[in-house]
């Protein structure tokens, strides 16, 4: 028997000074970060997150998509325990998105080298490339050529508005590695929750089950221009009139479907968009989420049936065109309900949650058992200058994230 | 007693020819024409046009805002009867919106020549400046003035996206006028329908009644730009699902009152408009049209109801602005009754009708009996490059057109 061994604490200042460090590249004057993928600003900052990492005794990989990974050795040679995120952010960005979880994975090393821990296999830092997707498409563009969603030479060969392709913005900054990216044991990422439940429910840790699978459609709305004023009713062929039900239809899905059914209508455009012209066209996107596969189908079908009625009601052709599928992703559950327990154990509110958006450890979870940890955030707001998040809340995260780093690892030895 | 005399007939062929050559001036590869109020090829149009009449003998007046008036002499001196209309076109506009009213004021004089004929009082054709509106606004500019609508000065002072005032442009083109516009006994406005009742109902011959008044508003709704995965639907304060709600109504209180209600939608901006982002404001406009004054108004209180429901339950900031009011115009019922007798007369089908957009008739009607006669458009298309209309409509209008104003304007010799 060994005797009880000190409980390494992260360091909240810590935490909190590099992610102000971190931000203060790309900082906006509204107090907000502009740090987009593959740019000069995006080298900035994996160079500072680099030297950071290597100076808390990591072994610095890249590997051909740009990925970064930082190596703390363990007792023995074996797969490590990933942590990471991203710190590239969108054009409106903020501080904390993606950041926060590559910097808890910094405190967690510094954490423990603070207490001379070393645990039995090796922790690893993940810079994933390009999450957000704002200069390149796809998103989540490191994870996915990792996990093997993406091949590396489609990615490679993607382009931005100016011409610039992934492979040639790579090497500009040089971050084209060359290393093989390591496999995991185990993975995790701290996130902002990006959403109100937590804040609104005054909890203060996420235990993320899993994330919501996604179907995106466009659809087209075809009707007859004509004028306002001497068209009567009977006679008109008013897009608008069938896309304002469509909105509704999808309100009414979102409602009534339960495992977390998330509907929304974002863009829509009109044309001729004239005051006193009927809109002889209408396209609008359809966003459809559901954490179970089967009752994200029945959603589909549901507005599918929906739009058909619409356009035979109103005299429109419909055209749907499915644009994003991504199935429902289930973290692993012996995970999810560590983090629950670790959470509650250190005296912390917690409750499982589902994912809205995608994140890197979706990808990531098809390779290895993965979780994530949700801290909320102010308003639920993020992608936005004004995101911000309480350092408390922060730390509380990343404390619990060590101690499931640490479960996961192995703890070898204490300092004498 | 005096012998029956013979009846005279306008010339259809000749009718279209006019047209026809006036389509001429900007005319645009779809088949449409592009003459904008006060431009030059507006002036190419005026100046063939008062060619025509002048040969036709008539002499040529032209007020301070632009408005032409061609009067040919009566027996006595006394108010002309009026016939006019516009010759400025929307920018893909077609070849018969305005012109066919003042050709077919051309062509009565002609058919009066023809036959020899001399009215006891003066027939005055008019051609009215920028009723489009399209260059410059106020629409109905010329009329407007007129009629004492708008001040002159205050038209003169208006100025297109270029920065020329209606004041410049007139100089430019040569129809700054000094002439005193004359008063008329009455007013005849023959038009295009520009919506598709006469052509459904297989009718030749609209006796307008009257113009809807219009009601129209601009409205903003304020939510909360949120992200579409994270946010559960009993958080959300969705600007577009507000506007679906705004739009329905519209449609159930223009198929719910009676007296030719009209309600559209016709513009809506969305804001971010991004396909993962919950709306958080929407803009949109408001058209509300009545021939009933009493109704209109309840048509306004009931879609302001609606708004403020709406607003509450969806938690949204609503701001809602009044941007145009016309009240419904009644033209003189001794002129409309006459119009649709003397249509039957002819042996034409005729029913009557509201023009559900404004017409320069409509200011003139503010100083004399006025009343419109309207004919069929292909499809009820107009302000649209495809804008068309058959030869024997044009030419059964522009009969009934001429038997009112030789009623109007009395006949007092026939030739030897």
């Amino acid at each position: 028997m060994t005797a009880p061994q000190p409980s390494p604490r992260i360091n909240p200042d810590r935490l909190w000074q590099s992610l102000m460090d971190l931000a203060a590249i790309g900082a906006t004057e509204l107090g907000g970060v502009r740090r987009l993928a593959l740019t000069d600003l995006d080298r900035q900052g994996r160079d500072l997150v680099r030297a950071w990492l290597h100076h808390a005794g990591c072994r610095i990989l890249v590997d051909a998509i740009g990925n970064l990974f930082a190596i703390r050795p363990g007792a023995r040679e074996a797969d490590p325990v990933g942590i990471g995120s991203h710190i590239d952010t969108q054009p409106s960005g903020g501080k904390f998105d993606g950041n926060y979880g590559v910097l808890a994975g910094l405190e967690v090393i510094r954490a423990l080298n603070d207490a001379a821990i070393t645990t039995d296999r090796p922790i690893a830092v993940a810079v994933w490339t390009n999450e957000e997707g704002s200069r390149f498409t796809p998103v989540m563009m490191g994870s996915g050529v990792y996990a093997g969603a993406f091949s590396l030479e489609h990615c490679l060969a993607r382009t931005d508005l100016e011409g610039v392709s992934v492979a040639q913005a790579l090497a500009q900054i040089g971050y084209a590695g060359s290393d093989t990216a390591p496999r995991f044991a185990a993975f995790f990422e701290p996130h902002i929750e990006q959403g109100p439940i937590l804040e609104a429910e005054h909890i203060t840790i996420g235990a993320v089950e899993g994330a919501l699978g996604q179907r995106w459609f466009d659809l087209e709305l075809v009707g007859q221009d004509a004028h306002a004023g001497p068209t009567p009713l009977a006679m008109r062929r008013d897009a608008l009139v069938g896309a304002a039900q469509v909105i509704t239809q999808v309100r009414r899905i979102a409602a009534q479907y339960p495992h977390n059914a998330r509907g929304t209508v974002g863009q829509l455009l009109v044309s001729p968009n004239s005051r006193n012209v009927i809109p002889g066209r209408v396209r609008l996107t359809i966003d459809l989420r559901n954490a179970q596969a089967d009752t994200l189908a029945a959603m589909v079908d549901d507005i599918r049936a929906c739009i058909s009625r619409i356009a035979a009601d109103e005299r429109l052709e419909a055209h749907l065109t499915e644009v994003v599928h991504f199935e429902p992703c289930h973290f692993d559950p012996h995970w999810v309900s560590r983090i629950e327990a670790l959470a509650r154990a250190a005296g912390q509110s917690v409750r499982r949650i589902a994912s809205g958006a995608g994140h890197d450890a979706v990808y990531v979870g098809k390779t290895c058992p993965a979780a994530m940890i949700f801290v909320p955030c102010e308003g639920g707001i993020s992608h936005n200058e004004i995101e911000n998040a309480e350092p408390g809340h922060l730390a509380a995260g990343a404390q619990v994230l060590l101690e499931a780093v640490l479960e996961a690892a192995g703890r070898t030895a204490t300092p004498h």
